[in-house]
């Protein structure tokens, strides 16, 4: 008699439902649909040619190292050559405080194991990325959102509901925060929000996860330090990737903070998948050796500038005046928000039989509202592709304006 | 003011803790001590000239995929490629039955996400895979030991335990079992056995986990059916992986289950990883498209047969007759059992200072018994090594020995 599987999940397993949204996305198998839903880099920014000849050179002369198991905390030399690339952006620390993951989401899952029992709660922007609240909730934490403006996390709502929480007895744990050019949302946190945040950190006694996949994707303006380097209680946490400055497929980030958490999160790794791809490791160290990461950024860089700037001209042109975005200073995404009266989730079937797809802004926030946002990704599509996906969503909003 | 990490840890981590031997197999840098202690795949079994050809001809001829983000199902080529593979083993099953891991000790995390809230009960064998009891109690799992014969698990012991687990209330989850060559003790379940214990699960309605990561390097003796090719329920999971096939290095598994199963975990796999590394997955599709799997499992048996006899022959000459050991079929450990008044983690030390390293016997058992215990790896040491590595720790054994 066969299994009645769902018998057996655990309660925490037995809450994880697939995403009706990304159900619906998935089944856009038809070429003729333009998607500015997805969140890929463009595979013109991936250095393959190159990347070859390192795998060439590293089976040729180290092929026993490269396909052996490997330490959990990750390559010594890929660590230091991390650490040495982000000196120049002010990071301090040494090979403890840096451990390789398997993609900044296991950063992200590794974070929610270290931190989070359930009913704990983690400080989230509204909108945000979605995988780090699946992930988050994977181990039973609660999500609390906090508003954001053009300079990021309202800090003044923020400490309003630390006070809140406190006065209701509950655990915070960290704030989480993607400080700059934002998933979903395109927004940077001010200097002075990042000095504020960790402030607040201080005197509420909390960590904050900084996830940064995006900070070397900036088009314009200064860099701003990052939270990370603005720390000295070892209270801050940093996350960054290869997936965005190199390629994904290799699946390989990073994770910064003090060395307690670094051991921590090394041991938990352990049990989770024992160790990253090493070759992956190998291929990104012999890419720091050859000096090659700025040039291929600043291409990249390039290359999503001018597509960002091509979807806010489709945007000014397309889009009714009732509709706002963000504007973004880097990264991959923008946010739309529409007149309170539209659901982007129930449009999304709409804008599909006009051959147009993008990711409504609701499963972003994780207070269940952001109805009538949306993101739409210009680090995939064409040049092109952005102009007609904008062109056909704009057709379908004008649609269901309401004029008063 | 630094921050108290400690105080911040969820329930779960703040109860991980490294283990104490692991630690001090670390510390042995020293290349004169031979090791028996690891479990690395001896590297003249990776086929490194052909990977990095088929690698050259993957970034040549099809690099966007290789590099960018994948399906967290997995490649389903690959997926098609395994299951043809295993059909010759009587394994049933199409695309809905099978999810790529990032190496099975991803499948083993995931399984103890999906199944173990604290307090669920996981019946592991005494002794078995560390990294396995330590996912599990990652979770919060209570483990739960059942002694092994040369049949392996005792069913007779399994049954007395159920039954007084019901009546204590206890919610069991599934039983955990590695059915071939078992790490570390090295038996093989038999057949009468392997029904024995589907049968028990059916009438107890438990799920069983089957980690079968040696099946496939089998030295002598007919190849036993798998559990879950036994089973008509879908309460068979099955783990296998390309570790022990083709190299580790790539990071790669999967597990094998009824739809609901693999749709969950999926799903799961999605918050921990996102996907697995995609280039490891067309290295190892088309290396089963070259058809290159059975020659080169076959000399990977040859080689460690090999081993395996030395290791044998060594200790009949090297021991004394007051220890016994296990006589595996295949796989790459052997069990020594010594009179009850050894102790193997304290014994280690000394062991060291003779320049020779195994792993203490105790933390595989989960009842913390095993103290008179140790695993000795035949798969990395060369034939040299394991004879000299045995002597070595003969002697220390000898020395201990109570004359009667």
């Amino acid at each position: 008699m066969s299994i009645n599987t769902n018998d057996f999940y655990s309660i925490l397993a037995s809450k994880a439902e697939a995403s009706a949204i990304r159900e619906i996305l998935k089944l856009i198998q038809n070429p003729e649909v333009v998607s500015l839903a997805g969140g890929l880099p463009d595979p013109a920014t991936f250095p393959a040619e190159e990347i070859r000849e390192i795998v060439n050179h590293i089976l040729s002369n180290n092929s026993v190292q490269a396909l052996q198991y490997s330490t959990t905390e990750g390559l010594p030399g890929l660590r230091k050559s991390i650490l040495d690339y982000l000196s120049t952006d002010g990071i301090k620390g040494n090979l403890e405080n840096i451990v390789i993951t398997s993609g900044s989401q296991q950063g992200l899952d590794l974070t929610g194991k270290l931190f989070l029992s359930p009913g704990d709660v983690a400080i989230v922007e509204l909108p945000s990325y979605l995988a780090a609240l699946s992930a988050f909730s994977s181990y039973g934490g609660e999500l609390v959102g906090i508003p954001m403006d053009e300079e990021g996390m309202r800090m003044d709502l923020l400490e309003e509901k630390l006070i809140h929480l406190k006065g209701e007895g509950k655990k915070v744990k960290f704030i989480y925060t993607i400080s700059n050019f934002q998933n979903p949302a395109g927004v940077t946190m001010s200097l002075s929000r990042r000095k504020n945040i960790l402030e607040i950190a201080q005197r509420f006694n909390l960590f904050i996860v900084e996830d940064n996949p995006y900070e070397k994707l900036r088009f314009e303006g200064d860099h701003i330090p990052s939270i990370y380097s603005l720390d000295d209680d070892g209270r801050v946490i940093s996350l960054g990737t290869f997936s965005k400055i190199l390629c994904p497929g290799l699946r390989l980030a990073w994770m910064l903070g003090n060395e307690e958490v670094i051991s921590k999160i090394t041991l938990l790794k352990q049990a989770t998948d024992l160790c990253t791809n090493i070759l992956s490791q190998m291929i990104a160290f012999e890419y720091f050796q050859l000096g090659k990461f700025d040039k291929n950024i600043k291409s990249n860089v390039d290359i999503y500038k001018e597509k960002r700037n091509t979807m806010l001209k489709s945007l000014k042109q397309h889009f009714p005046p009732e509709a706002t975005w963000t504007n973004p200073q880097g990264g991959f995404f923008i946010t739309v928000t529409l007149p309170d009266y539209f659901d982007t989730g129930e449009m999304l079937t709409e804008a599909v039989k006009e051959n147009v797809a993008y990711v409504p802004g609701s499963p972003f926030f994780a207070d269940g509202k952001g109805k009538n946002t949306m993101r739409l990704s210009f680090c995939y599509p064409s040049l092109e592709e952005i102009e007609e996906g904008v062109k056909r969503i704009g057709k379908v909003i004008k649609r269901k304006i309401k004029k008063s």
